[in-house]
């Protein structure tokens, strides 16, 4: 399957998914005249997992590879020159091509470096995990975080292209795994009905790695991602549909540190909070949020965040958004499938919505977990 | 004077030429819609004798400074690390614009961390040096340098606009403001035969800072640096013009370990060489390369470097190109307004032209001179 994204000054990018493509990646390449060196940024996971396979298809090219740790403390400016120092060390040239072949982190370290070595070297995405091939591999931003704020150090940087692979899926932990899901449900509610019909009657066999599912679902996020960014590269507008269930989600990981909650497990319990505050306005089907509750549960992305007081959650909202008000901003389902932006949310429905979000969440059943720190960082910057 | 420039994909930036034109500095930024906080990146020569200037023409904004020092070696890392942490304390947003108040090191330093602060923020181009007003602000690069290659590490970044004040040019040492000139010379003769001929007939009044010439060459420079950029932002064939000169020049720079000569000096040696490669191979005028040793010549920018081995600039010209073959590539004239790149000259007509260029040179007298360690850094990227 092959997706057309149009970037901004109406360069564009080719996504390709399908099955095992990686063992074709050559094929890819050559299609996009790329055929100097690659230097290829990875984690120690996903090379171990896929690091053998990977480089046996691209058995024909000079190849460098470079493996960071997995994890958002990898995001940083120490990694990004370390990246740097590879490149030059290795003899990268203006034809060489950097490859990220990992998830978010490794996309955004990777493609922040090729954007500032050489003033931009070419840049190919080979996302690994639900969120990067879904979401973050699509849409140009790249960036380290500043031991201040996440993200904060970056640029927009297209790929030459994606090369989207789901069979790389099924070695996920099933925590990733289904805290991944997390931003697939997002994709349904504020998108497409069909996606989250799809995830309504089959979360099961998804959970179970069923091949087609998996493609079809990954194949509707993409298209969604691209109409968004098409629209709205910069940010300026519907891009921040995006951003349901973000709101309360990027305050309950900045609570916690960053260290208890995967991005994905965050925007779900974010999720519930904004469903529940669209039913209280009347915007929202209670229905629907029903089956929104029953597919997050059975994804098994309401990972428990321990005891957090909900007062802490509107102080970290806050500080987010001092600059505009006292209301505060969330995007908000008006039907399954169509979502707007509120802007005067009171502090009080906040706080209700973040009780009964632990209340609602309660009775749901954690997956299996790493004992592993997740995050760590400072306030996100989008 | 106002030019355009439309760099790539469309997007345009003006460039606004005035003497004085720096008291006026709020009217052009309104004109661009910039009225948030401004970050002023400089250094301390430029700021000790125009930094009051300026800030009080700025008065009605808010108003960030920051001071490098001045020279090559502030074009690091390190320093782009600096401002960074200078903008998030500062509490610089999307809405904050970064001005360049220096020369070239200060633009393309101030430039990339623009590009790189929450994937870029507002950019504008105050440049002070005939160097920086005629070429380097125009054209978009920017870039610090890696310990193993100048301009390693930068993007291509558009500024808003760019502010280009001539009198800011008659506070220059009289080394700085000839060695300025040297690019000057540079596109008289690669673009502009009337540039070339009021070089030769004015130079004594240029060097006494008449204010409509002054003027006059800067926006001659200006109009060829657009044309150019227009046509090829990204090198891939007319820019390379623009390197007459640069060939030997770089050498030069290497072999001095960027510690004798500034920038503008090499390149005066260097078209010293290639003019005279050019009249060997019978391609240019001998009367018209006998005029432009005398405007080098009494634009005082060549410089003395002491005594090189003419082996060594070979060695390192060699080391320079070593992926595409034996022959050197020149830039050459073929009358004066006109270049053409020549791929095929011997390594010996080279070491000849060196010899010749050293000749030529001896009767130069030398400007009165900074005792100063002037650059530092590793072979030269673009």
């Amino acid at each position: 399957m092959e997706f057309t994204c149009r970037s901004v000054h109406e360069q564009t990018y080719k996504v390709y998914l399908d099955w095992n493509i990686i063992d074709r990646a050559p094929e890819f390449l050559e299609k996009h005249d790329i055929s100097s060196a690659l230097f290829i940024i990875s984690d120690t996971n996903v090379f171990k997992n896929h690091g053998k396979r990977f480089l046996h298809a691209l058995k024909d090219y000079e190849c460098h590879t470079m493996i960071v740790k997995p994890g958002e403390t990898s995001k940083s400016l120490l990694n990004w020159k370390k990246i740097q120092d590879f490149l030059v060390n290795q003899g990268a040239d203006r034809k060489s091509t950097v490859i990220a072949f990992g998830g978010g982190v490794v996309g955004d370290l990777a493609g922040f470096a090729a954007s500032t070595y050489m003033r931009g070297l070419g840049f190919v995405q080979v996302p690994t995990t639900i969120l990067s091939q879904s979401d973050s591999s699509i849409g140009a931003k790249v960036a380290v975080n500043h031991p201040l704020a996440k993200n904060l150090i970056g640029s927009f940087y297209q790929p030459k292209l994606i090369l989207t692979d789901p069979s790389l899926l099924t070695t996920l932990p099933l925590r990733e795994f289904s805290a991944g899901l997390g931003e697939a449900i997002k994709y349904g509610v504020i998108a497409d009905p069909e996606l989250f019909e799809l995830l309504y009657q089959k979360m099961e066999q998804i959970l179970a790695h069923d091949r087609e599912l998996l493609n079809d679902i990954i194949a509707r996020c993409i298209s969604i991602k691209i109409r968004v960014v098409e629209e709205d590269e910069r940010e300026s507008g519907l891009r921040k549909i995006l951003n349901f269930g973000h709101t309360i989600g990027h305050a309950l990981e900045q609570v916690t540190e960053y260290k208890v909650l995967r991005h994905g497990e965050a925007v779900a319990w974010g999720m519930i909070a904004a469903g529940w505050i669209a039913i209280q306005r009347g915007m929202w089907n209670a229905e629907e949020f029903v089956r929104l509750q029953s597919i997050i549960m059975r994804a098994k992305c309401l990972y428990p965040p321990g005891e957090i007081d909900p007062d802490k959650i509107l102080e970290a909202l806050k500080h987010d958004k001092k600059k505009s008000g006292k209301s505060l901003q969330f995007v908000l389902p008006e039907r399954t499938g169509k979502v707007t932006i509120v802007k005067d949310i009171e502090p009080e429905t906040v706080k209700e919505a973040v009780r009964m979000m632990f209340k609602l969440g309660a009775s749901s059943e954690a997956p299996l977990s790493h004992p592993t720190t997740v995050r760590r960082g400072g306030p996100r910057l989008g």
